[in-house]
């Protein structure tokens, strides 16, 4: 028996959007859903318990970063990644393929998984530039047998191959496991990318016979990862390979151009291609535009580090109705994306001092059910630890509403109402 | 009608020990207690209910850190410290007059409230030096009339007196609040201890018509500050002078000495002469060896950083079996007082990492029946938030729990019995 089922449940007149239930040993989920980012087997500042209660359905966790530490067998040894973090929900590993390039060209470049160049722009390349604890080296060598790379903890070797990853997946025991694959740069030519798109598809291979020596079908689920950067016949070679795949979904991999733009036209090239009855994840995207935008291109499982990391940075997400009244007060920053001034307003805001009403008066989350924005202010002001938790509270539940409100939308055949309240027209 | 009781439940025949409780108008103390300290209007890391879930019966807020930030009218509009923390549960504030210290002769001279300075050993003085944004500067002026200071925050210059502690602990709204006092240092000459304690005592006598004026004795008790250095007569002084005052307890403030000895000194000289019907804290004291040697003197109330602190210097506190546990597997370091060897254990020791049992397998706390020792180990290495919540919550516990054990062995005649299981012989 096969702990895993997918079912459509409802489809959209007028998109490709729908409503699907995921069944997996750890619980169903509901789809379009986002999972949080687990990076190191926590949701940043979360209890279990707390993670639970915001209506998370899933996590993504990252194998290199456990795989380097705490290390795979010692989660093994724990019992799985589920007993080890005592996270009773439903988990996926990506494969490790996306720090081939973090630690590669990103660094090399300046780049993340969307250029965001645009023409005459190239200025902004330099600003984007993650370094690491060796200064701007790569940390990466790719061959088609395997990737060696440095640890950006120690400075330690390792080697991963499609075989590596998917034993390391099945000893951390998530729920979903994702075949190896590199992925490329935004900036790397088409006849890098169709190199790399081979040797993708030849490691997608070898990880299907990988998972099958060292998963049980019945404990984890196996998800192909799509690539073909964002050229239109790479992508679609690559789903119609990926398609012939025995798997239980698939995950859409950067990188996905140059602009969001190209990121939808990749969706578009690529989901069509793909088997119907099986879910599309589109790895390491989450602003609010891009989920509304993505779902009604058939897109199921999102994961992003939005919710955690923005309330690193001071920042929570409302609803439409409350951002008005912040808006109105000349709460809100002109800073970041304007795609995103709808929804995101900082905490540290002078005003917020005197301000006695919740994050948001309309949520449900434990946070605005307890806590004044004086207060959280006060939290972030004070530099305490207590500021992070409950805003991430608030942040993660706001993402799991907004994914029951589209499920909602989608059922009622008012995706495109719900769509206006949330983004504003796009400036591309 | 006075919201607060005080009655003595139970007395040890051989000792000052004595099981009491106290009314407050958020719910009934058990004491020998602990209260935990929430600097900022929260308990480091906790959200209120996990706070709770300790077990913990009192939280000690601090004035000057509100006073300055959010500002007491701020906390005074959110519907005073309980409702702006959601913390419900009895709080006591200081009155500021640590900090009168702290900021003024102990950066001066590198001192803590017990200079732990032997004969001989004067070069530990400069490692104790607090410094502050302003460097080594004196940042407190004292008169008879009131205190100048700068605030640590910005510079800013801000005016303390009798009267202005107790208007600003009013607008906190704790539970109970204290006198006004010049804390001095253990370096100070008997002759400028004697003259601060007069004028110590002209405070208390001006602290005590400011409760009245501003404070009701429904909603808050008034605790007076017994002073006197470490010099007998000066002690007796204040007990004798305070025992007159119209108050509902004493609490014991430093300078406490030049050791721990001389600290159990300044209690026996003091407790005997203040009215016995009356709660006796000892401020900002707390290990657990000075627990016991200051309950079995008559000490109700205990108030410390160490539950919080130690869990942000990833230490966890367990209970002697499981003490010599880790001991045998030569896992417990050297590092720190000998006296607390016997229940501290860093969580970050390499052979935790495969060790799959909780932090106290004895332990009852939230942390403990969910976690591993490998978990929080991988989680304090990879600097995640989580680490320290789960070990605030154990620590916080510990002390919750061991002054349960406490009171419970007082009641039942094995207090001796309790205290040798945890305490090594000093070595004084």
């Amino acid at each position: 028996m096969n702990g895993f089922e997918f079912r459509i449940d409802h489809k959209d007149a007028d998109t490709r959007a729908r409503v699907c239930t995921i069944v997996t040993p750890h619980g169903s989920i509901s789809t379009p859903t986002l999972a949080p980012v687990g990076t190191q087997a926590t949701v940043k500042s979360l209890t279990p318990e707390q993670i639970q209660a915001t209506g998370t359905q899933l996590i993504l966790a990252n194998t290199y970063h456990l795989y380097l530490r705490p290390g795979a067998a010692r989660i093994a040894a724990a019992g799985g990644i589920h007993k080890f973090s005592a996270i009773d929900l439903p988990i996926m590993t990506d494969s490790g393929g996306f720090q081939v390039f973090s630690l590669g060209s990103s660094i090399r470049d300046g780049v993340g998984k969307i250029a965001n160049i645009f023409p005459g722009d190239r200025s902004r390349v330099p600003h984007n530039v993650q370094r690491t604890k060796t200064g701007n080296n790569v940390l990466v060598k790719v061959t088609d047998e395997e990737v060696v790379f440095r640890s950006h903890l120690d400075g330690s070797l390792h080697h991963f191959s499609p075989e590596k990853s998917l034993e390391v997946q099945s000893l951390i025991g998530a729920d979903f496991v994702l075949t190896f694959d590199e992925c490329t740069s935004p900036l790397d030519t088409y006849e890098y990318t169709r190199l790399s798109l081979e040797r993708t598809h030849r490691w997608a291979t070898r990880s299907v016979d990988a998972y099958h020596k060292f998963s049980s079908t019945n404990s984890q689920a196996l998800q192909v990862v799509v690539q073909g950067g964002a050229y239109r016949d790479l992508r679609e070679t690559s789903a119609q390979f990926c398609s012939q795949l025995p798997c239980f979904g698939y995950s859409i991999g950067g990188s996905l151009g140059r602009s969001k733009f190209d990121m939808l036209k990749v969706l578009e090239w690529t989901i069509p291609l793909l088997p119907e009855s099986t879910p599309k994840h589109l790895l390491g995207i989450g602003e609010v535009t891009d989920i509304f935008d993505c779902v009604e291109r058939g897109v199921d499982i999102f994961d992003c580090v939005i919710p955690t990391r923005w309330a690193r940075n001071h920042t929570a997400l409302v609803s439409p109705t409350t951002f008005e009244e912040f808006n109105s007060h000349r709460l809100v920053s002109e800073r970041g994306d304007s795609n995103d001034l709808k929804y995101r307003v900082g905490m540290t805001n002078s005003a917020l001092k005197d301000d006695y009403t919740p994050i948001d008066p309309l949520c449900t989350c434990y946070t605005c059910q307890r806590f004044t924005r004086a207060y959280i202010n006060h939290l972030y002001r004070a530099s305490e630890l207590l500021a992070y938790s409950l805003v991430t509270i608030h942040n993660v539940h706001f993402f799991a509403n907004l994914m029951t409100e589209i499920r909602k939308a989608i059922i009622d055949g008012t995706y495109a109402t719900l769509k206006e309240r949330y983004v504003r027209p796009r400036l591309t």
